[in-house]
């Protein structure tokens, strides 16, 4: 199929930008351009201006940078949660991931990305200070590393370990190991090393 | 998983309208979403509008039907066109996929749906009458019928050929049989069927 032929360049510039979201092929955005032609214009305006608001009016936490409909987020002015405990992440999809589990009932601090010399992203370039800050000023019992078991995981928790290693703080990093469900042959050989090096006590694996 | 907590009922909300696309679940929609949500303001401002004005402004030719930028569409002002010829098809899209082919150069009529009593559209509900018009009053030789082989689309064939046949002017339909690449065995018995019934000169099909 060569270039194809819009009779609307209303129709070509939607199809356009759904093309730009992530996944989305041109055919895709074809489809749900035309599904949006066959709604109310009320409910397409919903939906454009969904988008719209959505990144106008979105706010970050000015805690813990989570995104938020609030100055301080609902999370953070929940006096049911854990203040004393900080989980570091990298972003605010792995915030809601956590929170999925429910097994979680501290705080969150959403670093906004993670150091990689490689992308020419510094220590300078994430909410790290700001991490520091917290556990200066705030009666902080525990920081909870939770980054992904990458080179630049392992480099941004070593940077937050040393920079943190002059407070009276715990610092944690979440468990690597077989995933549940999993069989031993499937896993690979660092991961099943590091679950034999991190072993816990069987009484402990049964909570 | 049960109930997905949103941080913030702006990345909620932007999420319940993607999902209510056709084929988005709420995994990608909250992809698409956070997507958004990193573009600058600019660029999320012309995604939303994009989707708002295709649906606010689009206009429908006042002759074929099709959508278009203007009040008579690009395809029918055209005088390199051949206005002789006139394919009857169920939409838009269907406009759009005989474009390609770049096998067509006659015009256009969108029926804008199909007769279907099982959902209670009539001949009434699609632009029938406008196509009859349009035989009587242009000099229209041949009217192709292009629906689907599907029992509404036959119906809405039979429909139109009785409608129009009081007229001087040729009826046609596309012709059904086994798709180009495909080996016999795959065809079904009822494609397989009319492609023998319909079978054309072999000359012919050297074309």
């Amino acid at each position: 199929m060569s270039h194809q032929q819009y009779p609307s360049s209303l129709l070509e510039n939607a199809v356009n930008e759904f093309s730009k979201l992530p996944g989305i092929g041109r055919k895709t955005a074809l489809r749900l351009s035309l599904y949006l032609l066959r709604q109310s214009e009320v409910e397409a305006e919903k939906f454009g201006n969904a988008m719209i608001q959505l990144r106008r009016e979105i706010k970050y936490c000015r805690v813990c940078h989570n995104i938020s409909d609030t100055d301080v987020c609902q999370i953070c002015t929940n006096p049911a949660r854990d203040s004393k405990t900080i989980c570091v992440v990298e972003n605010i999809r792995d915030v809601m991931s956590i929170e999925n589990t429910q097994q979680f009932k501290g705080l969150y601090h959403v670093l906004g990305g993670i150091i990689s010399p490689m992308d020419g992203v510094g220590p300078g370039d994430i909410e790290i200070n700001s991490l520091i800050e917290r556990v200066e000023k705030e009666k902080i019992s525990e920081v909870i590393l939770a980054l992904g078991a990458t080179m630049e995981g392992d480099t941004t928790n070593f940077y937050i370990y040393r920079k943190l290693s002059p407070f009276n703080v715990r610092i944690t990093t979440i468990a690597r190991g077989v995933a549940v469900g999993d069989e031993l042959e499937y896993a690979d050989e660092l991961t099943l090393g590091r679950s034999i090096l991190n072993r816990i006590d069987f009484s402990n694996a049964l909570r």
